[in-house]
């Protein structure tokens, strides 16, 4: 009986379907006993046997993938692959699949109503009269400053989509290569990054993790945002350098900072001390719809693998081409 | 010399054009000099010599009125009327006038974040994070929810405007009457109150505060809701009653409120004991664009009515055909 090890949690929680589905196709499967994102030594003692992992972020390592000798495919629950190595898994002949366009809408939403929130500064508030302050804090609107979104995939595009009715100024974007098709759809201006970092009083990152965009924001990025500026980071852990961020935020630089993704996660560390950081535990695809869609969508790639069937959604060369740059 | 008090604050705080403007009107002005809400006995102190008062949300009685012989002009910042005796200025033969137009945007913009906060649980989880706790939370998308909309006036219309791009479902709106036009626009379901408590699953509410929508959502109301709905409240305090707000929620009833404006300011009541009540200073017109305009607005009314000009923005007779049916 062919064996998958989900290591993704929460799992088939929302939906029980996807849980189902493997029972249907006779399918033994065994969900992360621990109930929390795996270090690379415990999924290690874990995936012996396993012929599929459906996965969740934690580190699918060359170590890791050594443990078990019947492991075939990793089936990625979501859409970034920084946490596994692709070639690694080429070399042992393991396949990857992932869900790309399942997580984009929730992410979009999450990320526009943290451009809304930090705007007006209801986290602040909120804590305050939590507190039993009382003090009426000006805001800014979305149609009367500059927005720019760095990576302009699904996600990014998702966003804009969204903010379609808001009427707002030129939004500045920036990506690997201008899309004319989005210049028709949206109002949008392509510049570098650089110019996104000085020019944008908001600013929402919708990219993976690669040896491109690691510490891809230091200290030196933020220095060069405006002092009222806003940064939103719904994507990847690292991509922002956290102790820079700190660092800059402490000595009241940038008005304001929402923190979806961590380095490491479950996240612990100094941003928290700031009252001007919102901060989330990695929710960007959690919303109910969003999420059983890409359970079911991974569970779907583990059932069509095992019965012989053609993959649907394997991740494309060009991922494997960008970490054998060197991630 | 003609005397302006100015009760609302912040006032000429993000731009000084307002009061510059008084200045080379030749006019005299007071800001408040407490730096809060006033109460009625407060401002009854205040306002004698006064010629026009540029208003907040401060109760302004007959009991106040009898305070100055002088006052001819109340303008208001804003759009609620339910601080203002009208009945007793129009005896007095005091004008009033407002800023109906220039809160929308700000408003609408709050309402959504608002929105996306409570159905994403971006508030809880900002909380948990600070206090070092990691819990990722399911939520829902606007696109997958029934919206209720109750008042379609200036700001219920914005809302929808902004969440034009989101492809949601038929949004449930209610109003004294049905607007074709808006149904043209939107994808609307013009429904009674009673429809829209029982099948949204969030509910925003742009109403004013008159004797018809006074304590309109009781126990009754509340308990009619689906039992994970979600209500916001950024039009006027006293609409929900508080106190059944807040006994239905203690009881695990409502998976989220978000409330901006409250029966006394500032607020220190027990809402503040229930996490997944999002609370805010009563910051819906408190973008700086939408407050520069409407604290301008107010102030170029005072300068034309000391003028001896037409004023421009006077309160329609429908608002004191309202009041004189028993607010």
């Amino acid at each position: 009986m062919p064996k998958v090890l989900i290591t993704t949690v929460p799992f088939g929680d929302k939906s029980s379907l996807p849980l189902e589905m493997l029972e249907e196709a006779g399918i033994e499967y065994l969900i992360n006993p621990l109930k929390k994102k795996l270090t690379e030594n415990q999924l290690a003692e874990l995936v012996s046997e396993s012929d599929v992992i459906i996965a969740g972020t934690e580190p699918i390592t060359e170590k890791v993938m050594a443990q078990s000798t019947k492991l075939k495919l990793i089936s990625r629950v979501g859409i970034g692959l920084d946490s596994v190595d692709l070639i690694a898994a080429k070399k042992r002949g393991i396949k990857v699949s992932y869900t790309p366009g399942a997580p984009s809408p929730a992410v979009a939403e999450l990320a526009l109503g943290m451009m809304l929130t930090l705007l007006r500064s209801v986290h602040i508030s909120n804590i305050q009269i939590h507190q039993g302050k009382w003090h009426r804090i000006f805001g800014r609107r979305l149609t009367e400053i500059t927005v720019g979104v760095i990576g302009m995939g699904r996600i990014g595009t998702h966003l804009l989509r969204c903010i379609k009715g808001f009427d707002t100024l030129p939004v500045l974007v920036n990506d690997i290569m201008p899309n004319d098709e989005l210049s028709r759809e949206f109002n949008l201006k392509w510049v570098t990054k650089e110019r996104i970092y000085k020019e944008a009083d908001i600013i929402s990152l919708h990219l993976p993790l690669t040896h491109l965009t690691k510490n891809m924001i230091r200290r030196e990025q933020l220095l060069s945002m405006k002092p009222e500026a806003m940064i939103i980071n719904t994507s990847r852990g690292g991509i922002i350098n956290e102790s820079d961020l700190y660092d800059v935020m402490m000595k009241g630089h940038l008005s304001g900072a929402a923190i979806d993704v961590f380095e490491h996660e479950p996240y612990t560390g100094k941003l928290a001390e700031i009252e001007r950081c919102l901060l989330t535990a990695h929710m960007g695809s959690m919303s109910i719809d969003c999420r059983t869609q890409m359970e079911v969508e991974a569970t779907e790639e583990a059932i069509r693998f095992l019965a012989g069937e053609l993959l649907e959604s394997e991740v494309p060369q060009a991922e494997y081409d960008i970490q054998s740059q060197g991630l």
